[in-house]
């Protein structure tokens, strides 16, 4: 009934279709085998994309080809930039979705696709062949073969929901949990483990009372995700902010008893990062108050989402304690929240290239992962689906590197460090956050993946014109200097002292109280300079003069990392040979079998003297 | 958790969405309990509304104030009236539909209802007390109180889906099938019985050649289904028409002995009008081709319906078979067709209010009587709703006679004749066609919705100026006569015989070459009479004086038949007391229970003298 393909991909969640979409766009055939057609992109979750260090992700994928951020842009009802106080590494973006505009939109995208077939069903089974992967087995009994396998399988593998007492299979509310995949690759010799997350209740938002909230509009002037010409929003959607209070915590303590999390019925570990309300008061027990936003699934809709307060008590605590919050007194619940504990595969089984080192052409992407998060999900999906498309053809493996992009760092945790609860992004994570900005995602990785055949030709003569455009105004405002009596009085209504003697404005963008934005409007003339650079241009330019010695000292220490990066270590390479390796670094670098010695040196367990034994015996 | 409501409506498909939308318009606290908020309003099958007899019923729901054609109207992507060349009693309207649209416009459309709230979750048995409905307990466990049920649970009973040998539980594909209820009520001591229906499978529009095909283009002036001012199209997708050969035949054929129909692995009985493709080869065996319509599923996506070519066969029969036909050579399957058995309850054991006769206050709608069809399942949802309502606002019952609605015979003939196979809608079960028109349905039932509270004022005022306009052209059109000489040039040229003496236009109007339109063309001059008139009141003036014989006719019949439904029957009426009924008769009537001396008539084994013997009992 079907041809061979070159990848079959499993699951059309955030990271099956990105690694559909990928492949495809690289020129693999690509089958895309999913459960439900009607739920392809489903957010399982919050109605929302971006936020801290996830927003940076969201903008890597989209800098090197990949399909979430135009995507988010398209379907996004608010758009702000988090942490504009802060410097400008800690800048993300966010949006709120209109969740069923935004599954809707993945699913043209991917149907715009010629290379990408679909089927509706489920998979069962992995087909090999001397120990490599070559195809699938359905639920139907069907066999059908390709070239690799991508598995993305979100939280559906031996899918428990959990609310209160009440026990249902399921890999997301109404629909059906996912079994055998995770028997079979166990057999094989994979080892897997029990995660669990959970999700808020669902209200009508006519029964809300939001003169009660804060309202969080979007920002004034709305950005967006994506470095191509999608448009930003012309009008937007509020948000708003109520808080829990003790009458909230009381009522949900009363609920404790049957909770299956304090019970033990729930064995998966959560995140502790996205904790459940009952997590929350129960761990925080000084905390008098934590914040709800509560936040419209879309353009039309009445239903919304209760962000914070995701629980799996009975519904009838659940309903009880939400009552309590100011502006909720009258609120009807359209769905309570609910617990869904899942299989996932320790990521100390895969390769840098999320190609699992058991079995060849295998791949792992997402919350299989054991990851958690859409933007999480979507960048290993497309570095599966690039890697997919490489393995296929026989072309070099694409990874990305710490110092590079957010999407390194994650890769390289996984892998390395494995993970014992829901991993999720943060910046903290990333060595190199000032290198590792949302705004510059773009010189970045999007030469990368043009050499890929992922961003096309307009989008890397785009980038390279900002390249360009930001060297040469760099230069201009690092040359253009200011006499005392010219700048002064801008300086003076700057509120930052005055200069003595003829001074550049690269020395003076140093200073905190001093953006170009602010200048502009203290001493408009300096507009002359700026004449023809883009916004773009202008912001890297500013960024790079005023941060340049943070920056240079990152690319140093990136310097001295990538030399231990650039010492590679053969695929086969016989530990049991170095005889003076540590018991403990052994066992881990055998089974890790990390591809240089600076991924080496990253492994949790291999100490530094094992590392100068390995470089020892390299050659060096 | 939960206040008492005045209707819980279980389900929301067709039929629950109707009931729901006119119970609270109508005033009544409705709690819309739905398995899975997502799939609000899903097309189950094909992509359309309207069609033969269908269209008729349609435009009844909207002439009432129920929904279906509004939501029809603003999600469609193809429009056209069938059966034009045949008289007014069969134009069909029917509109290909966006299939997500579609969903989203009728979840929009209750969610501005203020009176209905939502709750996903699963019925699992209806609470009682003294005999009476009075809410639901739900899987999760919650007991919700109301002073009436409206269960509309679709295909949802203990559903089993099948293709070829395998079998799955579920409602629907890749959802869930609804336990629990059926077996309650069975032990309340309702009978049920075992349905089936199919589907067929779903294609990638990019894989097939359209040129092998028959284009089926819309009306080149659409119109539309809802009398409100809802826009007609202005542009529009085609569908194709492609034809099934010997060849496919051979194919399907080679799937016959794993087909679960023709094995008995499936018990329910299907639907002879809408027959599997397995099925009309097998029963049409001289026939060496079917009609195959393909159709687009909504506006932008690629995924495209096979109309013509539902079926249960294994899925790489279907497959290899499908290939055969012209035009999907090299067609690439989405989903495969499957059958789906359910249970239902037959539709005997209701009153003409869709109330059970076993349970008060509870009511049952759709696919759960034995019906297939969304028009047929919405109809019996509005007329469910009205009925809820009136019932917990100790209203008058709503009901509508054979000879004023489609609807009227639908569910006379399924209270009173049962059905044993999917009951379907033809023009053919409606003796009254001729005044059962899709034109007039806002003239017949407009008034009486309005008196409800469920169409608006705006509609009555609407549709009394169009019978107005009607009442007065229809008069100026008969009086209006012409001289010989002023008409016979334009009869000439509408190829129709002359006349001799004056003649009015009442009478040229009789013959089937002449219409206004036609005339309007060839005698330019009669648009001085027409000025100022809708070309609604145009129409009805038109069929009104072209028709005039056969509507009276009917209205004859109709009054005849009136005398004995106005003989009605008291609802505990001792049947036992009339020693000389027939003993199939009292039976019968023991368990229909009908309201009329009329209804009496129509139920399937009470005799024309069992009719004589009530009536002289009754009193005449
Ligand atoms: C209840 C719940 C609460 C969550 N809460 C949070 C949270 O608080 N914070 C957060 O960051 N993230 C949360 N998430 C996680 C977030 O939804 C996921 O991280 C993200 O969706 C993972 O994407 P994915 O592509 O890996 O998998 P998913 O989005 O889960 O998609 C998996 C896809 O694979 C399909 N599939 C699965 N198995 C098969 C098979 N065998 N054959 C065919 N198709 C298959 C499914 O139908 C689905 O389309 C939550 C998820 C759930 C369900
Ligand atoms: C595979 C298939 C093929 C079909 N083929 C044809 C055809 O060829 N021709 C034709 O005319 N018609 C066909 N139909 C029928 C058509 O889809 C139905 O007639 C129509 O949808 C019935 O509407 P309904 O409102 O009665 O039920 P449905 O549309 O089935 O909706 C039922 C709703 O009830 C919900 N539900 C069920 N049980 C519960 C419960 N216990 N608690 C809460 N919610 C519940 C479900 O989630 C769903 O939302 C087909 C249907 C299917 C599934």
């Amino acid at each position: 009934m079907f041809p061979e393909y070159d990848v079959i991909v499993v699951g059309a969640g955030h990271a099956g279709c990105e690694a559909a979409a990928a492949a495809a766009t690289m020129g693999s055939s690509v089958l895309l085998i999913t459960m439900n057609m009607h739920t392809i992109a489903q957010m399982s979750c919050n109605p929302a994309m971006g936020g801290v260090a996830k927003g940076q992700i969201v903008r890597e994928i989209d800098a090197l080809g990949g399909q979430s951020g135009i995507i988010s842009d398209r379907t996004m009802i608010q758009f702000r930039m988090l942490n504009l106080s802060k410097g400008p590494a800690m800048w993300s973006p966010r949006c709120q979705s209109d969740r069923v505009l935004f599954a809707q939109e993945w699913r043209n995208t991917l149907e715009e696709n010629p290379r990408v077939d679909f089927w509706q069903d489920t998979a069962k089974e992995i087909v090999l062949e001397d120990g490599k992967a070559c195809g699938v087995v359905t639920s139907l009994g069907i066999t059908i073969r390709s070239k690799s396998v991508v598995l993305t399988n979100g939280t559906f593998l031996n899918g428990l929901i959990h609310i209160g007492e009440k026990q249902f299979g399921g890999g997301r509310t109404g629909e059906k949990s996912a079994t055998g995949l995770t028997e079979q690759l166990v057999g094989l010799g994979f080892e897997s483990g029990r995660m669990k997350t959970g999700t808020p209740p669902r209200v009508d938002g006519r029964s809300l009372d939001y003169s009660k909230m804060e309202e969080q509009p979007g920002d004034e002037i709305p950005s967006k995700f994506s470095y191509t010409d999608t448009q930003p929003l012309a009008k937007q959607r509020s948000c708003w902010i109520t808080y829990t209070n003790e009458e909230v915590h009381k009522v949900l303590r009363t609920g404790f008893e049957k909770s299956p999390m304090f019970s033990g019925r729930i064995k998966g570990i959560g995140p502790r990062y996205c904790p459940s309300v009952e997590d929350k008061i129960n761990r925080f027990a000084d905390k008098d108050r934590h914040q709800i936003f509560v936040e419209p699934e879309g353009w039309d809709t009445v239903e919304v989402y209760v962000n914070g307060f995701s629980t799996s008590l009975p519904e009838d605590v659940q309903y009880a304690a939400m009552r309590k919050i100011p502006g909720f007194e009258n609120a009807k619940m359209f769905r309570p929240g609910y617990a869904i504990e899942y299989d996932y595969f320790p990521p100390t089984q895969l390769k840098s290239t999320l190609e699992t080192h058991l079995v060849s052409n295998l791949f792992f992407a997402g919350q299989i992962n054991g990851t958690t998060g859409y933007e999480e999900a979507a960048c290993q999906g497309l570095m599966a689906g690039i890697n997919a498309h490489q393995n296929v053809h026989q072309k070099e493996p694409f990874t990305l590197k710490r110092s590079e992009a957010y999407i390194g760092v994650l890769i390289d945790d996984l892998i390395n460090k494995g993970t014992e609860e829901p991993y999720r992004m943060f910046t903290s994570r990333a060595e190199y956050r000032t290198l590792l900005r949302q705004d510059n995602a773009d010189i970045r990785l999007t030469a990368k993946g043009h050499a890929l055949g992922l961003a096309s030709q307009e989008r890397l003569e785009k980038v390279q014109e900002k390249e360009k455009q930001m060297a040469e105004l760099s230069e201009k405002l690092s040359q253009h200097k200011y006499q005392p009596a010219e700048i002064n009085p801008a300086l003076e209504r700057l509120d930052t002292s005055l200069i003595r003697e003829k001074t550049s404005l690269y020395q003076l963008l140093k200073r905190p109280q001093i953006t170009i934005a602010k200048i502009l409007e203290a001493h408009p003339p300096i507009q002359e300079l700026l004449e023809g650079y883009t916004a773009d241009a202008i912001l890297q330019a500013e960024i790079h003069l005023k941060y340049d010695s943070y920056i240079e000292k990152e690319m140093l220490l990136v310097e001295k990392m990538n030399k231990l990066e650039d010492l590679s270590i053969v695929e086969n390479f016989n530990y049991d040979a170095v005889t003076s390796l540590s018991y403990e670094g052994r066992e881990k670098l055998k089974r890790t079998r990390p591809t240089t010695i600076g991924q080496a040196s990253r492994i949790s367990g291999v100490s530094p003297s094992d590392i100068s034994v390995l470089m020892l015996f390299i050659g060096r």
